[in-house]
Protein backbone atom coordinates (compact mmCIF):
# COMPACT_ATOMS: atom_id res chain seq x y z
CA UNK A 1 0.00 0.00 0.00
CA UNK A 2 3.09 2.38 -0.33
CA UNK A 3 1.25 4.30 -3.01
CA UNK A 4 -1.67 4.30 -1.04
CA UNK A 5 -0.25 6.29 1.86
CA UNK A 6 -0.53 9.35 0.65
CA UNK A 7 -4.30 8.88 0.07
CA UNK A 8 -7.07 10.51 2.71
CA UNK A 9 -9.30 8.02 4.71
CA UNK A 10 -12.31 8.72 2.87
CA UNK A 11 -10.23 6.97 -0.24
CA UNK A 12 -8.70 3.95 1.53
CA UNK A 13 -12.60 3.61 3.22
CA UNK A 14 -13.64 3.09 -0.67
CA UNK A 15 -11.12 1.10 -1.04
CA UNK A 16 -11.80 -1.55 1.63
CA UNK A 17 -13.61 -4.34 1.15
CA UNK A 18 -14.25 -5.49 5.02
CA UNK A 19 -17.16 -3.48 6.86
CA UNK A 20 -15.58 -2.84 9.72
CA UNK A 21 -12.58 -1.56 7.83
CA UNK A 22 -14.53 0.70 5.82
CA UNK A 23 -16.32 2.00 9.14
CA UNK A 24 -13.14 2.86 10.45
CA UNK A 25 -11.28 4.34 7.80
CA UNK A 26 -14.68 6.88 7.71
CA UNK A 27 -14.92 7.57 11.35
CA UNK A 28 -11.63 8.62 11.16
CA UNK A 29 -12.10 10.95 8.68
CA UNK A 30 -15.25 12.40 9.94
CA UNK A 31 -13.96 12.11 13.66
CA UNK A 32 -10.23 13.78 12.76
CA UNK A 33 -8.76 11.35 15.19
CA UNK A 34 -6.45 8.11 14.73
CA UNK A 35 -5.93 7.33 18.22
CA UNK A 36 -6.49 3.93 19.77
CA UNK A 37 -6.61 3.76 23.43
CA UNK A 38 -5.88 0.60 24.95
CA UNK A 39 -7.80 0.43 28.10
CA UNK A 40 -6.06 -2.10 30.19
CA UNK A 41 -7.88 -0.65 33.52
CA UNK A 42 -9.05 -4.05 35.69
CA UNK A 43 -11.95 -2.89 37.69
CA UNK A 44 -14.94 -2.01 35.70
CA UNK A 45 -16.09 1.03 37.23
CA UNK A 46 -13.12 2.99 36.00
CA UNK A 47 -12.73 0.49 32.85
CA UNK A 48 -16.51 2.31 32.18
CA UNK A 49 -15.03 6.11 33.40
CA UNK A 50 -12.43 6.10 31.11
CA UNK A 51 -14.00 4.92 28.16
CA UNK A 52 -16.63 7.54 28.74
CA UNK A 53 -13.93 10.28 29.83
CA UNK A 54 -11.73 10.05 26.26
CA UNK A 55 -14.68 8.66 23.98
CA UNK A 56 -14.93 12.10 22.41
CA UNK A 57 -10.62 11.91 21.73
CA UNK A 58 -10.36 8.34 20.01
CA UNK A 59 -11.43 6.26 17.03
CA UNK A 60 -11.09 3.02 18.85
CA UNK A 61 -10.71 1.86 21.97
CA UNK A 62 -8.92 -1.39 22.79
CA UNK A 63 -10.12 -3.74 25.59
CA UNK A 64 -8.88 -6.73 27.43
CA UNK A 65 -12.22 -8.04 28.71
CA UNK A 66 -10.49 -11.16 30.97
CA UNK A 67 -8.73 -8.73 32.68
CA UNK A 68 -11.72 -7.12 34.44
CA UNK A 69 -11.80 -8.44 37.67
CA UNK A 70 -15.34 -9.09 37.75
CA UNK A 71 -17.85 -9.36 34.55
CA UNK A 72 -21.57 -8.82 33.65
CA UNK A 73 -23.02 -8.75 30.49
CA UNK A 74 -23.94 -5.27 31.41
CA UNK A 75 -20.24 -3.83 30.77
CA UNK A 76 -19.88 -4.80 27.27
CA UNK A 77 -23.37 -3.46 27.05
CA UNK A 78 -22.25 0.11 28.64
CA UNK A 79 -19.36 -0.03 26.53
CA UNK A 80 -21.33 -0.33 23.56
CA UNK A 81 -23.78 2.56 24.48
CA UNK A 82 -21.09 5.04 25.02
CA UNK A 83 -19.24 3.87 22.11
CA UNK A 84 -22.83 4.92 20.25
CA UNK A 85 -22.96 7.97 21.94
CA UNK A 86 -19.09 9.24 21.49
CA UNK A 87 -18.43 7.18 17.96
CA UNK A 88 -15.73 5.21 18.40
CA UNK A 89 -15.51 1.42 17.49
CA UNK A 90 -14.39 -1.59 20.10
CA UNK A 91 -11.36 -3.88 19.76
CA UNK A 92 -11.06 -6.83 21.40
CA UNK A 93 -7.45 -7.45 22.27
CA UNK A 94 -8.09 -11.14 22.32
CA UNK A 95 -5.40 -12.48 20.00
CA UNK A 96 -6.97 -15.85 19.02
CA UNK A 97 -4.12 -18.39 18.33
CA UNK A 98 -5.63 -21.94 18.60
CA UNK A 99 -7.08 -24.04 16.18
CA UNK A 100 -10.16 -23.35 14.76
CA UNK A 101 -13.29 -24.79 16.43
CA UNK A 102 -11.86 -24.05 19.51
CA UNK A 103 -11.61 -20.27 18.59
CA UNK A 104 -14.78 -19.70 17.48
CA UNK A 105 -15.97 -20.60 20.92
CA UNK A 106 -13.83 -18.02 22.26
CA UNK A 107 -15.17 -15.66 20.32
CA UNK A 108 -18.72 -16.15 20.40
CA UNK A 109 -19.41 -17.84 23.26
CA UNK A 110 -17.94 -18.24 26.49
CA UNK A 111 -19.24 -15.96 29.53
CA UNK A 112 -18.01 -12.96 27.18
CA UNK A 113 -19.71 -13.85 23.89
CA UNK A 114 -16.72 -10.99 22.16
CA UNK A 115 -18.90 -11.42 18.63
CA UNK A 116 -22.15 -9.51 20.11
CA UNK A 117 -20.19 -6.52 20.85
CA UNK A 118 -16.38 -5.75 19.21
CA UNK A 119 -16.15 -3.97 15.72
CA UNK A 120 -12.87 -5.55 15.90
CA UNK A 121 -10.60 -8.95 17.22
CA UNK A 122 -7.37 -9.61 16.17
CA UNK A 123 -5.55 -13.26 15.65
CA UNK A 124 -1.72 -14.32 15.10
CA UNK A 125 -1.17 -15.62 12.65
CA UNK A 126 0.99 -19.09 13.70
CA UNK A 127 -2.14 -21.21 14.06
CA UNK A 128 -2.46 -21.32 10.06
CA UNK A 129 -5.57 -19.47 7.63
CA UNK A 130 -8.51 -21.92 8.85
CA UNK A 131 -7.96 -19.38 12.09
CA UNK A 132 -9.60 -16.72 9.71
CA UNK A 133 -11.89 -19.01 8.33
CA UNK A 134 -12.98 -20.08 11.49
CA UNK A 135 -13.81 -15.74 12.43
CA UNK A 136 -15.30 -15.08 9.37
CA UNK A 137 -17.89 -18.12 9.96
CA UNK A 138 -19.13 -17.05 13.26
CA UNK A 139 -19.23 -13.16 11.67
CA UNK A 140 -20.88 -14.47 8.32
CA UNK A 141 -24.07 -16.01 11.20
CA UNK A 142 -24.27 -12.99 12.95
CA UNK A 143 -27.57 -10.89 11.09
CA UNK A 144 -27.16 -7.65 13.37
CA UNK A 145 -25.69 -4.64 11.93
CA UNK A 146 -22.76 -4.29 14.09
CA UNK A 147 -19.76 -4.31 11.41
CA UNK A 148 -16.97 -6.77 12.22
CA UNK A 149 -13.47 -7.35 11.15
CA UNK A 150 -10.41 -9.48 12.00
CA UNK A 151 -7.06 -7.64 12.26
CA UNK A 152 -4.15 -9.63 11.83
CA UNK A 153 -1.22 -9.90 14.21
CA UNK A 154 1.28 -9.16 11.43
CA UNK A 155 4.18 -7.99 13.95
CA UNK A 156 4.19 -7.68 17.91
CA UNK A 157 6.07 -4.66 19.46
CA UNK A 158 7.75 -7.07 22.12
CA UNK A 159 11.51 -7.68 22.16
CA UNK A 160 12.51 -10.76 20.49
CA UNK A 161 9.39 -11.62 18.79
CA UNK A 162 8.89 -14.03 16.24
CA UNK A 163 6.46 -12.01 14.33
CA UNK A 164 9.36 -10.86 11.81
CA UNK A 165 10.27 -11.61 8.50
CA UNK A 166 8.83 -14.36 6.77
CA UNK A 167 6.16 -14.93 9.04
CA UNK A 168 4.99 -11.51 8.41
CA UNK A 169 5.08 -11.93 5.08
CA UNK A 170 2.96 -15.41 5.64
CA UNK A 171 0.49 -13.32 7.68
CA UNK A 172 0.11 -10.80 5.16
CA UNK A 173 -0.44 -13.92 2.24
CA UNK A 174 -3.67 -15.02 5.10
CA UNK A 175 -5.11 -11.59 5.00
CA UNK A 176 -4.57 -10.51 1.46
CA UNK A 177 -6.40 -13.86 0.67
CA UNK A 178 -9.11 -13.13 2.90
CA UNK A 179 -10.01 -9.33 2.04
CA UNK A 180 -13.45 -9.12 3.16
CA UNK A 181 -12.78 -10.90 6.04
CA UNK A 182 -9.81 -8.96 7.48
CA UNK A 183 -10.12 -5.19 8.43
CA UNK A 184 -6.18 -4.97 8.78
CA UNK A 185 -3.05 -5.49 10.83
CA UNK A 186 -1.46 -4.89 14.11
CA UNK A 187 1.91 -3.86 12.53
CA UNK A 188 5.20 -2.89 15.07
CA UNK A 189 4.76 0.46 15.63
CA UNK A 190 8.03 0.54 17.69
CA UNK A 191 10.08 -0.37 15.17
CA UNK A 192 9.51 2.06 12.31
CA UNK A 193 11.88 -0.22 9.63
CA UNK A 194 9.78 -3.46 10.47
CA UNK A 195 6.47 -1.32 10.21
CA UNK A 196 7.34 -0.24 6.54
CA UNK A 197 8.08 -4.09 5.65
CA UNK A 198 4.55 -4.29 5.99
CA UNK A 199 3.32 -1.66 4.82
CA UNK A 200 5.07 -2.86 1.35
CA UNK A 201 2.88 -5.97 1.63
CA UNK A 202 -0.15 -4.83 2.63
CA UNK A 203 -3.68 -3.92 0.78
CA UNK A 204 -4.60 -0.28 0.66
CA UNK A 205 -8.03 -1.13 1.68
CA UNK A 206 -6.60 -2.67 4.88
CA UNK A 207 -6.13 -0.83 7.92
CA UNK A 208 -2.60 -0.91 10.22
CA UNK A 209 -2.99 -0.33 13.81
CA UNK A 210 0.71 0.08 15.48
CA UNK A 211 0.93 -0.69 19.41
CA UNK A 212 4.83 0.52 20.99
CA UNK A 213 3.96 4.11 20.19
CA UNK A 214 4.75 6.95 23.22
CA UNK A 215 5.48 10.67 23.16
CA UNK A 216 7.83 10.33 26.41
CA UNK A 217 9.21 6.86 27.83
CA UNK A 218 11.48 4.24 25.55
CA UNK A 219 10.10 1.20 27.00
CA UNK A 220 9.60 -0.70 30.42
CA UNK A 221 11.11 -3.33 32.27
CA UNK A 222 8.83 -6.51 30.55
CA UNK A 223 10.53 -6.07 27.02
CA UNK A 224 8.10 -2.99 25.54
CA UNK A 225 9.31 -1.19 22.63
CA UNK A 226 8.68 2.20 22.07
CA UNK A 227 8.02 5.11 19.12
CA UNK A 228 7.09 8.46 18.59
CA UNK A 229 3.72 9.03 16.69
CA UNK A 230 5.08 11.12 13.81
CA UNK A 231 7.43 8.92 13.28
CA UNK A 232 4.90 5.66 12.99
CA UNK A 233 2.09 7.46 11.18
CA UNK A 234 4.92 8.85 8.43
CA UNK A 235 5.90 5.32 8.02
CA UNK A 236 2.49 3.73 7.66
CA UNK A 237 0.38 3.41 10.97
CA UNK A 238 -2.78 4.29 10.25
CA UNK A 239 -4.10 4.44 13.82
CA UNK A 240 -1.66 4.39 16.61
CA UNK A 241 -2.70 2.64 19.76
CA UNK A 242 -1.63 4.45 22.87
CA UNK A 243 -2.61 2.62 26.85
CA UNK A 244 -0.73 3.59 30.10
CA UNK A 245 0.79 7.12 28.06
CA UNK A 246 -2.83 8.32 28.54
CA UNK A 247 -4.50 6.95 31.63
CA UNK A 248 -1.44 6.70 33.79
CA UNK A 249 -0.57 10.04 33.14
CA UNK A 250 -1.45 12.78 35.48
CA UNK A 251 -4.66 13.70 33.01
CA UNK A 252 -5.73 11.26 31.05
CA UNK A 253 -7.85 13.86 29.19
CA UNK A 254 -5.79 16.24 28.15
CA UNK A 255 -2.58 13.40 27.28
CA UNK A 256 -5.23 11.78 25.05
CA UNK A 257 -5.75 15.54 22.93
CA UNK A 258 -2.19 15.16 22.93
CA UNK A 259 -1.62 12.02 21.21
CA UNK A 260 -5.00 13.12 18.94
CA UNK A 261 -3.20 16.03 17.60
CA UNK A 262 0.35 14.67 17.09
CA UNK A 263 -1.80 11.34 15.48
CA UNK A 264 -3.29 13.88 12.91
CA UNK A 265 -1.08 16.44 12.50
CA UNK A 266 0.94 13.35 11.13
CA UNK A 267 -1.36 12.28 9.11
CA UNK A 268 -2.19 15.19 7.83
CA UNK A 269 1.03 15.79 6.69
CA UNK A 270 1.24 12.37 5.29
CA UNK A 271 -1.51 12.51 3.43
CA UNK A 272 -0.17 15.88 1.55
CA UNK A 273 -0.87 19.08 3.94
CA UNK A 274 -4.77 19.59 3.94
CA UNK A 275 -5.63 20.32 7.17
CA UNK B 1 16.35 -35.57 24.46
CA UNK B 2 16.77 -38.21 21.76
CA UNK B 3 18.81 -40.41 24.44
CA UNK B 4 16.38 -39.78 26.91
CA UNK B 5 13.01 -41.67 24.80
CA UNK B 6 14.25 -44.60 26.37
CA UNK B 7 13.99 -43.53 30.17
CA UNK B 8 11.25 -44.62 32.29
CA UNK B 9 9.15 -41.20 33.09
CA UNK B 10 10.50 -42.10 36.62
CA UNK B 11 14.26 -41.10 35.00
CA UNK B 12 12.73 -38.42 33.13
CA UNK B 13 11.25 -36.73 36.58
CA UNK B 14 14.65 -36.57 38.10
CA UNK B 15 16.19 -34.82 35.13
CA UNK B 16 13.41 -32.20 35.07
CA UNK B 17 13.66 -28.47 36.76
CA UNK B 18 10.22 -27.18 37.16
CA UNK B 19 8.19 -28.83 39.90
CA UNK B 20 5.03 -29.23 37.38
CA UNK B 21 7.05 -31.18 34.90
CA UNK B 22 8.45 -33.48 38.08
CA UNK B 23 5.26 -33.76 39.29
CA UNK B 24 3.81 -34.94 35.85
CA UNK B 25 6.34 -37.73 34.92
CA UNK B 26 6.12 -38.92 38.56
CA UNK B 27 2.46 -39.12 38.36
CA UNK B 28 2.16 -40.95 34.96
CA UNK B 29 4.55 -43.53 36.48
CA UNK B 30 2.64 -44.09 39.51
CA UNK B 31 -0.96 -44.23 37.53
CA UNK B 32 0.43 -45.84 34.65
CA UNK B 33 -1.43 -42.97 32.48
CA UNK B 34 -0.10 -41.20 29.88
CA UNK B 35 -3.44 -39.22 28.52
CA UNK B 36 -4.60 -36.15 28.99
CA UNK B 37 -8.31 -35.28 28.42
CA UNK B 38 -8.80 -31.79 26.22
CA UNK B 39 -12.24 -31.18 27.96
CA UNK B 40 -14.41 -29.00 25.84
CA UNK B 41 -17.32 -29.42 27.29
CA UNK B 42 -18.82 -25.97 27.76
CA UNK B 43 -21.41 -26.54 30.24
CA UNK B 44 -19.98 -26.34 33.11
CA UNK B 45 -22.36 -29.00 34.93
CA UNK B 46 -21.23 -31.24 32.25
CA UNK B 47 -17.45 -30.12 32.24
CA UNK B 48 -16.96 -31.39 35.80
CA UNK B 49 -19.17 -34.45 35.46
CA UNK B 50 -16.68 -35.93 32.66
CA UNK B 51 -14.04 -34.41 34.44
CA UNK B 52 -15.26 -37.00 37.75
CA UNK B 53 -15.92 -39.70 35.63
CA UNK B 54 -12.63 -39.99 33.27
CA UNK B 55 -10.86 -38.53 36.20
CA UNK B 56 -9.23 -41.95 37.21
CA UNK B 57 -8.19 -42.44 33.38
CA UNK B 58 -5.82 -39.55 33.02
CA UNK B 59 -2.86 -38.05 34.21
CA UNK B 60 -3.71 -34.67 32.91
CA UNK B 61 -6.96 -32.63 32.18
CA UNK B 62 -6.67 -29.93 29.66
CA UNK B 63 -9.69 -26.92 30.15
CA UNK B 64 -10.59 -24.12 27.98
CA UNK B 65 -11.43 -22.30 31.09
CA UNK B 66 -13.22 -19.60 28.61
CA UNK B 67 -15.64 -21.31 26.58
CA UNK B 68 -17.72 -22.21 29.60
CA UNK B 69 -21.17 -20.65 29.24
CA UNK B 70 -21.57 -19.95 32.41
CA UNK B 71 -18.49 -19.09 35.33
CA UNK B 72 -18.26 -18.94 39.24
CA UNK B 73 -14.82 -19.68 41.04
CA UNK B 74 -16.73 -22.74 42.47
CA UNK B 75 -15.80 -24.15 39.32
CA UNK B 76 -11.81 -24.19 39.43
CA UNK B 77 -12.11 -25.44 43.40
CA UNK B 78 -14.30 -28.34 42.41
CA UNK B 79 -12.21 -29.39 39.62
CA UNK B 80 -9.41 -28.94 41.99
CA UNK B 81 -11.14 -31.17 44.45
CA UNK B 82 -11.63 -33.71 41.58
CA UNK B 83 -7.58 -33.83 40.37
CA UNK B 84 -6.91 -34.16 44.21
CA UNK B 85 -9.26 -37.26 44.47
CA UNK B 86 -8.57 -38.85 41.45
CA UNK B 87 -4.90 -37.78 41.12
CA UNK B 88 -4.27 -35.88 37.65
CA UNK B 89 -2.71 -32.25 37.05
CA UNK B 90 -4.70 -29.19 35.22
CA UNK B 91 -3.83 -27.53 32.34
CA UNK B 92 -5.30 -24.10 31.40
CA UNK B 93 -5.11 -24.20 27.26
CA UNK B 94 -5.06 -20.58 27.09
CA UNK B 95 -2.47 -19.88 24.49
CA UNK B 96 -1.39 -16.72 26.16
CA UNK B 97 0.25 -15.00 23.32
CA UNK B 98 0.70 -10.96 24.92
CA UNK B 99 3.37 -8.79 25.85
CA UNK B 100 4.83 -9.45 29.39
CA UNK B 101 2.61 -6.65 31.23
CA UNK B 102 -0.57 -7.62 30.05
CA UNK B 103 -0.35 -11.62 30.34
CA UNK B 104 1.04 -11.37 33.87
CA UNK B 105 -2.81 -9.92 34.25
CA UNK B 106 -4.28 -12.83 32.05
CA UNK B 107 -2.67 -15.49 34.09
CA UNK B 108 -3.46 -14.29 37.61
CA UNK B 109 -6.24 -11.67 37.07
CA UNK B 110 -9.34 -11.13 35.41
CA UNK B 111 -12.29 -13.17 36.92
CA UNK B 112 -10.71 -17.07 35.84
CA UNK B 113 -7.58 -16.31 38.10
CA UNK B 114 -5.90 -19.07 36.16
CA UNK B 115 -2.63 -19.29 38.51
CA UNK B 116 -4.15 -20.01 41.18
CA UNK B 117 -5.56 -23.34 39.87
CA UNK B 118 -3.94 -24.69 37.23
CA UNK B 119 -0.56 -26.66 37.18
CA UNK B 120 0.27 -25.92 33.60
CA UNK B 121 -0.15 -22.99 30.99
CA UNK B 122 1.02 -22.77 27.43
CA UNK B 123 2.21 -19.82 25.81
CA UNK B 124 3.09 -18.94 22.11
CA UNK B 125 6.58 -18.21 21.10
CA UNK B 126 5.95 -15.65 19.06
CA UNK B 127 5.63 -12.43 21.82
CA UNK B 128 9.40 -13.35 22.16
CA UNK B 129 10.99 -14.70 25.67
CA UNK B 130 9.77 -12.17 27.53
CA UNK B 131 6.75 -14.32 27.75
CA UNK B 132 8.01 -16.43 30.10
CA UNK B 133 10.01 -14.25 32.13
CA UNK B 134 6.22 -12.25 32.93
CA UNK B 135 4.83 -15.75 33.88
CA UNK B 136 7.75 -16.91 35.72
CA UNK B 137 7.45 -13.40 37.58
CA UNK B 138 4.26 -14.50 38.76
CA UNK B 139 4.85 -18.37 39.60
CA UNK B 140 7.39 -17.15 42.23
CA UNK B 141 5.39 -14.89 43.88
CA UNK B 142 2.72 -17.66 45.33
CA UNK B 143 3.57 -19.57 48.28
CA UNK B 144 1.23 -22.30 48.12
CA UNK B 145 2.41 -25.75 47.44
CA UNK B 146 0.80 -26.48 44.27
CA UNK B 147 3.54 -27.13 41.30
CA UNK B 148 3.51 -24.54 38.30
CA UNK B 149 5.09 -24.87 34.59
CA UNK B 150 4.79 -23.40 31.41
CA UNK B 151 4.18 -25.41 27.87
CA UNK B 152 5.96 -23.53 25.15
CA UNK B 153 3.55 -24.29 21.91
CA UNK B 154 6.83 -25.37 19.88
CA UNK B 155 4.27 -26.95 17.11
CA UNK B 156 0.51 -26.89 16.28
CA UNK B 157 -1.50 -29.38 14.64
CA UNK B 158 -3.64 -27.46 12.47
CA UNK B 159 -2.66 -26.86 8.62
CA UNK B 160 -0.23 -23.88 7.31
CA UNK B 161 0.90 -23.60 10.56
CA UNK B 162 3.79 -21.00 11.20
CA UNK B 163 5.30 -22.95 13.94
CA UNK B 164 7.71 -24.66 12.07
CA UNK B 165 10.95 -24.81 11.24
CA UNK B 166 13.07 -21.89 12.22
CA UNK B 167 10.21 -21.12 14.53
CA UNK B 168 10.33 -24.04 15.87
CA UNK B 169 13.88 -23.44 16.84
CA UNK B 170 13.47 -20.52 18.37
CA UNK B 171 10.91 -21.45 20.66
CA UNK B 172 13.29 -24.71 22.21
CA UNK B 173 15.73 -22.01 22.34
CA UNK B 174 13.27 -19.90 24.68
CA UNK B 175 12.28 -23.26 26.73
CA UNK B 176 15.81 -24.18 27.25
CA UNK B 177 17.30 -20.77 28.54
CA UNK B 178 13.98 -21.21 31.10
CA UNK B 179 14.26 -25.10 32.27
CA UNK B 180 13.15 -23.93 35.94
CA UNK B 181 10.08 -22.33 34.36
CA UNK B 182 9.12 -24.59 31.82
CA UNK B 183 7.93 -27.53 32.32
CA UNK B 184 7.89 -28.74 28.26
CA UNK B 185 5.97 -28.27 24.85
CA UNK B 186 2.93 -28.58 22.79
CA UNK B 187 4.32 -30.81 19.93
CA UNK B 188 2.69 -31.72 16.76
CA UNK B 189 1.10 -34.86 17.27
CA UNK B 190 -0.50 -34.76 14.12
CA UNK B 191 2.88 -34.73 12.23
CA UNK B 192 5.39 -37.11 13.15
CA UNK B 193 8.33 -35.72 10.92
CA UNK B 194 8.09 -32.42 12.58
CA UNK B 195 7.67 -34.16 16.27
CA UNK B 196 11.08 -35.70 15.87
CA UNK B 197 12.59 -32.62 15.25
CA UNK B 198 10.80 -31.15 17.97
CA UNK B 199 12.25 -33.77 20.04
CA UNK B 200 15.78 -33.79 18.80
CA UNK B 201 16.47 -30.03 20.12
CA UNK B 202 14.57 -30.75 23.24
CA UNK B 203 15.64 -31.54 26.80
CA UNK B 204 14.84 -34.63 28.79
CA UNK B 205 13.63 -32.68 31.93
CA UNK B 206 11.08 -30.93 29.63
CA UNK B 207 7.85 -33.08 28.78
CA UNK B 208 6.09 -33.12 25.35
CA UNK B 209 2.29 -33.16 25.27
CA UNK B 210 0.60 -34.00 21.68
CA UNK B 211 -2.56 -32.73 20.65
CA UNK B 212 -3.58 -34.16 16.92
CA UNK B 213 -3.93 -37.81 18.24
CA UNK B 214 -7.01 -39.65 17.24
CA UNK B 215 -7.88 -43.67 16.86
CA UNK B 216 -9.80 -43.27 13.86
CA UNK B 217 -10.83 -40.11 12.13
CA UNK B 218 -8.44 -37.94 9.40
CA UNK B 219 -9.01 -34.74 10.67
CA UNK B 220 -11.96 -32.14 10.59
CA UNK B 221 -13.41 -29.52 8.52
CA UNK B 222 -11.42 -26.61 10.36
CA UNK B 223 -8.00 -27.72 9.75
CA UNK B 224 -7.38 -29.95 12.36
CA UNK B 225 -4.85 -33.26 11.36
CA UNK B 226 -4.68 -36.73 13.29
CA UNK B 227 -2.20 -39.29 13.72
CA UNK B 228 -2.23 -42.60 15.74
CA UNK B 229 -1.48 -43.06 19.65
CA UNK B 230 1.39 -45.19 18.90
CA UNK B 231 3.16 -43.20 15.77
CA UNK B 232 2.94 -39.72 17.92
CA UNK B 233 4.66 -41.58 21.80
CA UNK B 234 6.92 -43.22 19.47
CA UNK B 235 8.26 -40.39 17.70
CA UNK B 236 8.31 -39.21 21.54
CA UNK B 237 5.61 -37.88 22.68
CA UNK B 238 4.94 -37.98 26.35
CA UNK B 239 1.48 -37.53 26.66
CA UNK B 240 -1.25 -37.64 24.18
CA UNK B 241 -3.92 -34.85 24.36
CA UNK B 242 -7.67 -36.71 23.43
CA UNK B 243 -10.70 -34.44 23.01
CA UNK B 244 -13.69 -35.26 21.00
CA UNK B 245 -12.00 -38.89 19.91
CA UNK B 246 -13.29 -39.60 23.56
CA UNK B 247 -16.28 -37.13 25.11
CA UNK B 248 -17.83 -37.41 21.75
CA UNK B 249 -18.08 -40.77 21.98
CA UNK B 250 -20.47 -42.98 22.71
CA UNK B 251 -18.86 -44.60 25.73
CA UNK B 252 -16.36 -41.93 27.07
CA UNK B 253 -14.93 -44.12 29.79
CA UNK B 254 -14.48 -46.89 27.42
CA UNK B 255 -13.06 -44.88 25.13
CA UNK B 256 -11.06 -43.14 27.53
CA UNK B 257 -9.36 -46.32 28.39
CA UNK B 258 -8.87 -47.68 24.83
CA UNK B 259 -6.58 -44.45 24.29
CA UNK B 260 -4.96 -44.91 28.24
CA UNK B 261 -4.08 -48.08 26.92
CA UNK B 262 -2.73 -47.64 23.81
CA UNK B 263 -0.74 -44.72 25.19
CA UNK B 264 1.11 -46.54 27.89
CA UNK B 265 1.70 -49.46 25.40
CA UNK B 266 3.30 -47.32 23.18
CA UNK B 267 5.15 -45.86 25.92
CA UNK B 268 6.23 -49.11 27.14
CA UNK B 269 7.26 -50.31 24.07
CA UNK B 270 9.56 -47.14 23.41
CA UNK B 271 11.15 -47.10 26.87
CA UNK B 272 12.17 -51.24 26.49
CA UNK B 273 9.15 -53.49 26.93
CA UNK B 274 8.79 -53.61 30.71
CA UNK B 275 5.27 -53.59 31.87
Amino acid sequence: MLDDLKLPYEERAKKAMNPAAKRLFSLMAEKQTNLTLANDETDPKKFLELAGRLGPEIAVLKTHIDILNSFSPSIPKTLSALAETHNFMIFEDRKLADIGSILSQQYSGGIYRIADWANLVNVHAVPGPAIIDAIDGVMKEKKDEIPRGILVLAQMSSEGTLATGEYTKKAVDMANAHKEAVAGYIGNGGDVAQLKQLVGMAFGGHAILTPGVQIQSKGDSMGQRYTLPEEAVSAGSDSIIVGRGIYKSDDPVKMAKTYRQAGWKAYIARTGGRS
